[in-house]
């Protein structure tokens, strides 16, 4: 087991010298102390391999209730704690996928076991209001303090959701609602808007689109759905929308080594989006927003720059579409800053901006010409849940007293060294690492290989995702510090290193 | 204020000698002595007109950061009870209108703050997992204790979800695979399919269709969106699919005494039907699903008979469809049984049936052949939330401890007499008093007038809500007794002897 652990500042000296090949040369990290509170374990520790038999006969017991097929093992949440998730076989991992991404602050973290053992806290856990019309008392000043607190540049309003799709399929509407106001030059709708939109058809129900990118993923309800290009088996058999779908820009990556071939790549994507939004237009249904991803996550983690992402914004506004980033898998901090937007230096980023993963509710917030110009317009029973804003606020508190965006930065940096280290390493393994603050990534020579790795990894402790064809993509929580990623570059050398 | 109770008993057998036409003429009731716990409050108590001044300035506050247009007033939660909601401005009133129907034993309750107080408890308070993949230890028996144990009849497997419009979303998802699957002859999907449907083409997204009803609410989700058919302002700007619509019985009441009517205009409808799943057969979009509410809810609690859904779940068998019934509003025990559907009397009475608010997770049961074939087919981040699951296992406890559907049945029985009784006095402005349990419903002359009627309700101290054009539903939580029926009978009997 990984008890002890390399500096990858030593490690990298030493790098340049002696090929760091054995997985038997192994070394204690003075550089980086352990300096995660008392609450977290100090390493893996396996018993079993991964599923044990516990998690074995429960996965054949759910098996008579639901399809498991997905079901990696089952977990005990009361004794994880931190970085480290404890599975019903008493196997501790090193967890750096955090439940898809979702997970801000790692396990049990004391204060947000404090702040649910409050019994002032109890009406809002037992009592659910229906917020879009009988909401609590607290809710502007809890909304303010949290969710407007990191409200992004430009954005002064926000809507929460039950979850990530809702968010989207939320937000599309806000959009769809904006621009057909828009075209009626915000007059009242006539009796046949009225009318026609009872039996599904236009002008009521009109032929709009949302343009969105190959490889993006949105969610997986019918309008997400048809922006979603990730994966055929989340599409299949779905029936969807004629929408347009533009090319992601494939980059190579180190990006700072290839800086003129990607600023082609992103021009041709660029280009293609115009064509596509003219061609659209032309065929009787238009372009009334864009969604993206700042890194397509599912995808495969997809990068491009923020002159991209600034072109694309322009392109919005000058064929009078909305622009929504979908900041769903990115945002809360996990990329060093809190939404990944950020990166792009704009102070007018978006029309609308979704959340929901480590944000614990969903929701996006939007620019104020965005807003639904009637109630119940945007509208369902709950509207998102107040006991998740509770949360969000604490865990918001946790992240500004630890100073967590900048320890993500500090942990992404010394994560991207270890990976492009590695990546020199085992050149017929591994290619293309990538990543922005530990929202990170590498590729994987093929898929088999890669399921491979991520099993192996597992059963030596450390829990990881895939993502797109053939990669795998790191989501710690916000609180994996520097200690940590040497601990999994250790356990991963050594998977690589033992790889047949 | 109502202080004073009419029996009913006592005021129908009156009503056969002299007209109770004056509000004054009041009777304390002996008939349905306070059987309420301790927790509740004895009756309502009102400081302001409704919204007062607190709620007006914090409705205000709420204007900066969303469309408040749907606001009524702001809640104390923390000091409502029982079957009294109370505002922030003191004032105390009976809620017959539960959040939108989603509130299953009142505020407060006792045994789900001693849930929520649970030490034990916390750890699924702060560790929301990602269920699909690595679900809790308890999870199956959580669920086999919960949802399960009132599965509805020939289904044991249920998905949970996050709401109801995802709980549909995933419900037509499993009727579009499972109908393609059995088109397929459950053969692998081809090439073409699995290209096709990542650019949203046909054959991998099918031209497939969903049958609903005009009338229908079943979500604001664009898939859930081309389904619901209730109000235009639900459905204005938003693009939708070109789904087979029918007409919904439109039938007379009291049922009992227009049987013969009745039943024509449901084999109407039932024709209809018919051919409609022809129609779109032939123009190359098959309806792979029916859904229907067994009482069309926010389309104006329209009723029809057991014969007419023992027929439809015919028509779907008899054509290869899914039957879909969306128990989102009427689940839960309003009805007097725990499933509306119950009351059709059949063993084999869907294919799916989906719930939310009162169950207060989302989801859907589903028969074994309704379970996607692949993993990642019905699929998200939370797939619903373990903290739901244990409020609900705790709310069915409490249920059959308390006996809350005999409950039901009987209050029901009351508010029934009572609004048939107030629709004879008040012929000119009330018609067409409906029901099963205390899921009832009445019309009013007009719109502006049952609007009206709402709000000098509400200043009185009652709290309902409006459905379909121009009636009030009825929707008190479980433990809403007939001397609650007997309170909002009297307040509701002075608002209607003092309108104008």
């Amino acid at each position: 087991m990984a008890s002890c652990l390399i500096s990858r500042h030593f490690a990298l000296s030493l790098h340049r010298n002696v090929r760091l090949s054995a997985p038997a040369c192994r070394y204690v990290s003075k550089a980086a102390p352990k300096t995660q509170q008392d609450y977290d374990y100090n390493g893996p520790s396996m018993k079993t391999t991964v599923p044990g038999p516990r998690s074995q006969e429960l996965t054949k017991q759910l098996g008579e209730i639901q399809n498991v097929g997905a079901i990696n093992f089952f977990c005990n949440y009361e004794e994880s704690r931190g970085n480290f998730l404890v599975d019903v076989d008493g196997n501790r991992m090193l967890d750096v996928y955090t439940q898809i991404s979702s997970i801000p602050i790692g396990y049990n973290h004391p204060a947000l076991l404090k702040l649910m053992s409050n019994p002032n806290n109890l009406s809002t856990l037992v009592n659910r209001p229906a917020l879009g019309i009988l909401p609590p008392e607290n809710f502007p000043d809890k909304i303010t303090e949290s969710l407007l607190s990191v409200a992004p540049s430009g954005m002064s309003r926000v809507q929460t959701m039950a979850c990530g799709s809702c968010s989207n399929e939320n937000a599309y509407k806000a959009m769809f609602i904006w621009y057909r106001n828009k075209e009626r030059g915000n007059a009242a709708p006539v009796d046949d808007d009225l009318t026609s939109c009872m039996i599904n058809k236009s002008p009521g129900c009109p032929d709009l689109s949302i343009l969105s990118f190959m490889g993006g993923f949105h969610g997986r309800t019918l309008g997400c759905l048809a922006t979603t290009h990730s994966k055929a088996i989340h599409k299949l058999d779905i029936p969807s929308f004629d929408w347009p779908i533009a090319p992601f820009p494939r980059l190579q990556y180190p990006l700072e080594e290839f800086t003129r071939e990607n600023a082609q790549e992103e021009a041709r994507c660029l280009e293609e989006v115009e064509d596509l939004i003219v061609k659209w237009r032309q065929k009787g249904r238009p372009v009334a927003g864009i969604v993206i991803e700042p890194i397509q996550a599912e995808g495969g983690d997809n990068h491009a720059s923020p002159d991209f992402f600034r072109n694309l914004r322009n392109i919005a506004r000058k064929h009078g579409a909305a622009f929504h980033v979908d900041e769903v898998q990115t945002g809360g901090g996990a990329t060093g800053k809190f939404w990944a937007h950020e990166h792009w230096g704009m102070d007018d980023p978006a029309d609308i901006v979704s959340f929901s993963k480590k944000l614990l509710t969903g929701g996006y917030y939007h620019k104020d010409e965005l807003q639904a110009d009637k109630p119940y317009r945007i509208f369902n029973t709950w509207m998102g849940d107040p006991s998740k804003n509770l949360l969000l606020a604490e865990v918001l508190n946790v992240i500004r007293r630890e100073n967590l965006l900048e320890e993500v930065t500090r942990s992404g940096k010394s994560l991207m060294n270890g990976l492009y280290e590695l990546q020199a390493q085992y050149p017929g393994i591994l290619s293309r690492a990538r990543g922005q603050g530990t929202f990170c990534a590498i590729d994987i020579c093929d898929d088999a290989t890669r399921n491979s790795l991520l099993l192996k990894a597992r059963d030596k402790g450390v829990l990881l995702g895939g993502c797109g064809d053939k990669s795998i993509r790191f989501r710690p929580a916000l609180i994996f510090k520097e200690y940590h990623v040497h601990m999994f570059l250790n356990i991963f050398n050594d998977v690589l290193a033992q790889h047949k």
